[in-house]
């Protein structure tokens, strides 16, 4: 076990689920401290997703019923190959296998795997063969109901949930294009054999904007904002790039300003969550690894203690889905755009002839007669084949006119295209923790830190009696309500040393401890003591609130704010 | 459908969920507005039940291992009565059908249920008639892992994960007693047949918290706080009271400080949060009715269209679930509570005889010796019977000795008693909207309006050019970036008449409309307009978000911002 998931667990941050009865590779459980990170992360995401995007958030079940899941096709495609030892019994993932024990990449489908197992006589651990390899289903399955019960599945997505609420959410924007709508919540990938520890889980957290643009719109108003960001860039066939994202867009490494956009946007977020942009790169899913769904796809991966791992993956799913609900549902996702201007076009249109209908068809003629309108006629046709019941019918030219007719245009239906940048909150707070995990040596002792950026911070302020006396403490406690009605998150510790309580809270990335001292019970003074640089300055409890809030707000040093008199 | 829920679904709170499929009952989605309020109501609970207790926050999963609800009695005691039709094969809850059917409230169980149908020769709806009633049980099942996979339940409660943590969690407290375990998130109910739309969810959303005391306590040094609320009661006989908490306990009705306090601070947050105080009771489970874990409980109920409705349950968990984990895991889920001195204690103990046991027992000596050791030894006794790898084993008196010793005491292991107040967050939402919509008279019109508290309206402040003009556009889109920016939830709206906009967010519950105007470009002012008086002030756009966050925070009226100048 690595030095950071041990302190990760022994601090309460996270710990592995179940533990009690035994465990299960797959689910962690969020401590005190990894929750409130976690959280922080989630309301960061929504500030830069979704309240400073033309978008809104919605909530919608975990339990799906599986048409939804046909329709999108993860009943099929949602699947890895799996191999089974025909002695021990036990299943592997089979790329995953394949890559420990041959460091080869296979492709993830049952020929390549077969392929790899043959030619290199692959056994299991117990020296077993290997059934035949097949592609395993990673949706949970449920049963919703009593007795035999409905079909259900926990959602593989959140994405989901929204394409299947598209016509309520594109009503709230009165049809208006582009759009973006957010979920954050939990998501289901029933792992075969997960094996790295807090990154493979069976069941974790997304956090996912899908957003909605006319399908002929790849350009985007904000992207000036990202286009002079120099980001590191591997593209599909594995060549390595470092440019501004303009010049990946001009020598069509990126394919389009929206991708672009996202990609800027994802990294400026990820920077401001404590992600090393030293350690971050973006990287092109290469034309056989792409979801079934994607027509593009770049991942940003943050290089961690597993390798480089995908935490962010920014897709471009076209119509696929809303195409697919609308075919499966029978309800029509589109959305009318109008024109800017109205537009005069000629048309040749099919008028019925209903005096000649009538006796001929008779109770089916007025079906017949609107379904013949609505035809095109582009040319003279000798005869009209309709469905009516199931039955193809044919009506032959003497019961219908065409005429050319000039008619206005003011709009058309489109099938809106989706740009989805889908994050991983799991991996992303994992690898800001990594990243944040520092020693150094402070007064000649070696001190483990968390530089964690002050706006997540899951314990922003701790404030310590330095003896342990009733009239500190007393002051202490008042400090602590102090702050945390002023929404600041707080937390209050009289057990130990001053050196040692300090040293606790720099461990958890606490950036500030504020101390009551002697001093402070003769004129009302406290001192604010920075974890980075373990300067100190001494401070008015009248200006602590607003001296915290800045700081946490902002990078400002503390130096700011008072006379360092401690270095 | 009630004209509350036609609203809720037509501008965006809630929806079916899965409607282009047909829809399911007992799943709904949150839309952009009733999520923006749900999510509001959670951080108002978080800082009520969290930040203002000894408490912290955890995130575990839904899925759990089958062995967790084996030990919760879950696996056995989660169930409803079911009554399944022979002719048509529909299921039905028993105790809502005999209600709905002949207006019964039946006990659940199955005798009670069969005595009714029997006696009354209830028949389904289609003239069938019934197999014999057996109890359903209501967890989700699952499979975790490949192939027939390990059994896995979706979480009934949040609770569980608490539990089965709390080894971890009382580290985090160093063992400290009391303390509180929150976590909020999804639960689960796979509902028979669930007919009453937005309140009997299939997957709805917790939000509870566990606090845990030392089992001889249950008084409160918070109680004072609440104690001369008064609260509507309705005890588990049936009798109605009227009485401030003291008074309750005084005349044990309410039977100790702990569940007072949570009932107080529990209606202090409803309150907060919108639930108005003429339509809110609480009522104890009767002597029948209480869930297996529970030695008593109160549920707030509040009074909506579907009559009085549970919206949280306040129970006595007592050691229950330590207990239980503690047999089922083999796991030790007691703390040590250190006694404030240390207490000389006289103790009879036993004293192996190595010298006797050694030859006769062989390899288990050791062991033999270690568990008598452990034996307590009040009186003299003949023998001591041992279990050992499942077998008991008798020793006689010859291989030991009983001696008296003084030993001094530092402490004692004991298994807390647990109070939950578990929130039922849909619900609560759902109470919330139906107290808070209202119709009133405006200029002669009738208005919709829904009066939530400032504090959780989804959208916080509308912003409104009065022409569709360039200059007036841009300006309040300025207006509304600064607003975003300062952290409150702001949208902007351009389309339709000034007034027709006004209703719109009246209707959504917005507290306050800020217009661009005319004046706003010649002097940089704006109006504010209330939602509930519709009186209007103007202010200077330099004042305009601190009065926004003040009004916002507070109860306060606009005439303390600026001078009326529409009544």
């Amino acid at each position: 076990m690595s030095e950071v998931i041990e302190m990760l667990i022994r601090r309460g941050f996270l710990w592995q689920s179940f533990e009690i009865y035994g465990g299960m590779a797959g689910f962690i459980d969020y401590g005190p401290l990894g929750n409130g990170l976690r959280r922080k992360l989630e309301n960061l995401w929504r500030e830069y997703f979704v309240v400073n995007e033309r978008a809104v958030e919605i909530d919608t079940p975990t339990i799906g019923v599986e048409d939804i899941y046909i329709a999108s096709g993860h009943a099929t495609s949602f699947t890895d190959v799996a191999i089974e030892c025909k002695k021990c019994g036990r299943v592997y993932r089979a790329d995953h296998y394949i890559k420990e024990k041959l460091g080869i990449e296979a492709d993830e489908t049952v020929e390549s795997v077969k392929e790899i197992i043959d030619s290199f006589g692959l056994k299991c651990e117990c020296e077993g063969e290997f059934y035949e390899p097949k592609p395993l289903n990673l949706m949970f399955k449920t049963k919703i109901g009593p007795g035999r019960g409905k079909k259900g599945y926990l959602r593989p997505e959140t994405a989901q949930g929204i394409f299947i609420a598209f016509k309520r959410i594109a009503d709230y924007f009165r049809g208006c294009l582009p759009f973006g709508v957010a979920q954050i919540g939990r998501a289901y990938r029933n792992e075969i054999s997960p094996r790295q520890g807090v990154i493979r889980l069976r069941e974790f957290n997304q956090a996912e904007l899908e957003f909605f643009v006319h399908p002929d719109e790849r350009s985007h108003p904000g992207f000036s904002i990202y286009a002079n960001d120099r980001v590191k860039l591997v593209d599909k066939n594995g060549r390595e790039h470092n440019l501004t994202l303009k010049e990946a867009i001009e020598k069509r490494i990126i394919p389009n300003q929206i991708l672009a956009y996202f990609m800027g946007k994802t990294r400026r977020f990820l920077i401001k969550a404590g992600i090393d942009d030293a350690k971050l790169r973006f990287r092109q899913h290469r034309d056989d690894e792409r979801a079934h769904y994607a027509s593009d796809c770049w991942d940003a991966e943050a290089l961690t203690s597993y390798g480089w791992i995908e935490i962010v993956g920014i897709a471009d799913r076209g119509d696929y889905d809303l195409c697919r609900h609308s075919k499966y549902s029978g309800e029509d996702l589109s959305v009318f755009v109008p024109f800017k201007e109205p537009v005069r076009v000629k048309r040749r249109k099919i008028f019925p002839k209903m005096n000649k209908i009538g006796p001929v068809f008779r109770q089916r003629a007025k079906r017949i007669s609107e379904l013949l309108s609505s035809v095109e006629a582009p040319l003279d046709v000798e005869y009209v084949e309709l469905e009516i019941d199931g039955e193809t019918l044919r009506v032959d030219r003497e019961f219908f006119d065409i005429r050319e007719v000039e008619e206005e245009i003011h709009g058309e239906k489109v099938f809106p295209h989706v740009i989805e940048p889908s994050f991983g909150l799991d991996r992303i707070t994992f690898a800001v923790l990594e990243h944040s995990f520092d020693r150094d040596i402070i007064e000649g002792e070696e001190r483990r830190v968390l530089r964690l950026k002050r706006c997540i911070a899951p314990v922003q302020v701790a404030v310590l009696p330095l003896l342990s006396k009733k009239n500190f403490e007393e002051k202490a406690r008042e400090i602590t309500v102090m702050l945390k009605n002023a929404g600041i998150f707080t937390e209050y510790d009289d057990s130990g040393s001053i050196g040692r309580r300090y040293r606790r809270f720099d461990e958890i990335g606490t950036p500030f401890c504020v101390t009551v001292d002697h001093q402070t019970l003769e004129d009302n003074t406290v001192t604010i003591r920075d974890r980075d640089t373990t300067r100190q300055i001494r401070i008015e409890l009248t200006a602590l609130v607003p001296a915290l809030n800045e700081l946490l707000a902002t990078e400002k040093d503390i130096s700011e704010f008072g006379v360092i008199f401690k270095e």
